[in-house]
């Protein structure tokens, strides 16, 4: 967290800082990794939403993208990213919009993992003219959704969707959730692996029963940054890798140093007998999303207007456009220290959700580089 | 919550739908409730941020409304509100946004408790020939920011805000947040009387003081709808009275049949060993504010796509574009009971976050009123 352009005192607060410089560099240490393990990226732009940063993400890869929304489909589509794979269980509300999309030449892979939405999928491809490519989702650790990669039940699935008009079965998606829940950079591995080793074996029964399975997507930055192998493995998919935060930090991927955004925001009071200043960044602004620092619940890390980090301040409650710094020390805030005025930093906890509460990124890089605005977006359809 | 048209199975999920049914009677139960105690209603817009619903909150009112950023105050100016509070700390770099509005003809009234801010503001107003009138905010109940109502801290704040060029004392502000601690009606009533105390007594202060204090604003909406009197209020502010949520029906001041919002969200797969649905509604969708209930961390309560409480399943558990849903009993789900497609409603905890989750509301009303799309904004600036 660091560097200012001269333009930052212009800005109205709150509003999210990117560090082109720290941004680029997360993301070529994701790419030099995959680029040694002889995989490509497929980056999940679900994190940063903005097309700018998906062309950055994509350099030197095929080009094929991520996305958690139809709305990110129809957008990124749109800026030219044709490869698109929705990793994202699909809704029978949203087969025509997906056949819109696939219908104007967007190569859009879905996700299924049960034999009722394949029927349905196949109908709707099949009244279009289309066809969908088809990836099965496969539980690998029971920590979210997607089918067990048992063959008495995979089998059977592959071979509905390949059965079924107007899909095409293109291999199988895993995403590795329980990499999060652990506490060393060996134990993240160990989830990579057994990923790996599952998703290769499930690749293996679909074969031997006759199907294809050309693809093996696997997936998420921790495990994307430790794993020791992706041999067998068709496309990493990982997308917060290109901010990072206090989660990543927490899981050992990253350092503060390489977190790419923060908000920024404005003093706004003093509250001495609770011995906190107040910002004008609340949830709004920030999320909700919290965790654990030195035994107290933050919101987010501060750091001065340059982004120094003030190793003993935390943002320790929010209201809707409030937010409470205290010192992890319990010790009181000077008002002269901080004057109603000042500039400050939040890092965020969790970069999707910080990154969700905005609609523009005011992008600086080290140095005097003039001031960037970079338009991102949200929602679920594109307004008409 | 209840009602639904018949156009809802166009909807593409996760969306926000609202009942305008539930909507018209909270609005007309608030403005009651203050008719008979004699003070106005000054909605805060905040949860809402909605043309459409704040033409009905000031229906019968004086027509002021209370914003929490300027991208409001400005939104809600040009759809023809002038008399606008915008009740947040100011902070330096929003000046000559403010003076912007103030120029065009908004009466945008300014929240000072500090005279480093009071000196910035008076500066701007005097070089931009226009005068900010200003309230101050007291702190009531130590629960977030404001000035203490003790006569040597605030009789010297008035008069440095009277003695400045460009600032035009109105009166006095306050919120008591600490009502939302409370656990029963009785304790939120004692918290309203309090505010009420304080506040008319701190402007009794200023009176004797010589100094202008034509307002006393003070407001929430637990304790808006349990207070006893608002004798020496001036007016009433309160903004999430017109929504409700599961926050207001734990403080008791509403129940589960008053909640006009919910996410319309789609079962899109099952998980039998963990015993959970999944839904296409996460943080994105919902928000990530929880409540414990029966012992359980949940993130939303669930009905079935009419509305209809299902009272054994909560939302436990959201990733960014996934919810999970499981019973409350610990029992497991039955995939024929909720096959996928199922469209499921979420009743949200906090009904300013949620609703801060989305760009439009799908209005209801019960019957066969065809649906109509209201826009909501967000932000800080309004984009150029």
């Amino acid at each position: 967290v660091r560097s200012q352009s001269s333009s930052l005192a212009a800005l109205e607060t709150p509003c999210l800082l990117l560090d082109r410089g720290i941004l680029e560099r997360n993301i070529e240490r994701m790419q030099e990794r995959l680029r040694l393990g002889g995989v490509p990226l497929r980056p999940h732009v679900k994190t940063t939403k903005c097309v700018e940063i998906a062309r950055l993400m994509t350099r030197g890869q095929p080009g094929g993208i991520t996305v958690s929304t139809l709305a990110e489909a129809e957008r990124f589509a749109a800026a030219g990213f044709r490869d698109v794979l929705y990793a994202v269980a699909m809704a029978p509300n949203k087969l025509e919009h997906a056949a819109n999309l696939r219908s104007v030449g967007t190569a859009l892979t879905l996700l299924i993992d049960n034999v009722q939405m394949a029927r349905l999928a196949g109908e709707v491809a099949t009244r279009r003219g289309i066809r969908f490519p088809v990836l099965i989702e496969i539980d690998v650790d029971g920590h979210r959704s997607g089918v067990l990669p048992a063959p008495e039940v995979l089998v059977p699935m592959a071979q509905a969707i390949h059965a079924t008009p107007g899909l095409e079965l293109r291999g199988l998606l895993t995403h590795a959730g329980s990499g999060y829940d652990c506490d060393s950079l060996k134990g993240i591995a160990e989830v990579a692996e057994r990923e790996r080793t599952i998703m290769v074996e499930a690749a293996r029964t679909l074969r031997a029963a006759g199907l294809h399975c050309a693809e093996v997507s696997v997936g998420s930055t921790p495990t994307a940054l430790t794993a020791s192998s992706y041999a067998g493995v068709t496309e990493v998919r990982a997308g917060v890798f290109a901010f990072n935060d206090l989660m990543q930090t927490r899981l050992g991927v990253c350092t503060l140093d390489d977190i790419a955004i923060s908000v920024l925001c404005t003093v706004i009071g003093h509250h001495a007998p609770q011995r906190r200043l107040i910002v004008d960044a609340g949830w709004t602004a920030v999320s909700q999303e919290s965790q654990l620092h030195q035994g107290t619940r933050i919101y987010g890390r501060i750091g001065d207007a340059r982004g120094r980090l003030i190793e003993d301040l935390a943002l320790t409650l929010l209201n809707q456009e409030h937010g409470i710094v205290t010192r992890l020390s319990g010790c009181s805030i000077e008002s002269a220290e901080f004057p109603v005025g000042t500039s400050l930093r939040i890092l965020p906890v969790h970069a999707c959700a910080t990154a969700a509460a905005h609609d523009r990124y005011h992008v600086q890089r080290a140095g005097s580089d003039p001031m960037e605005v970079w338009p991102r977006f949200g929602g679920w359809t594109v307004p008409g």
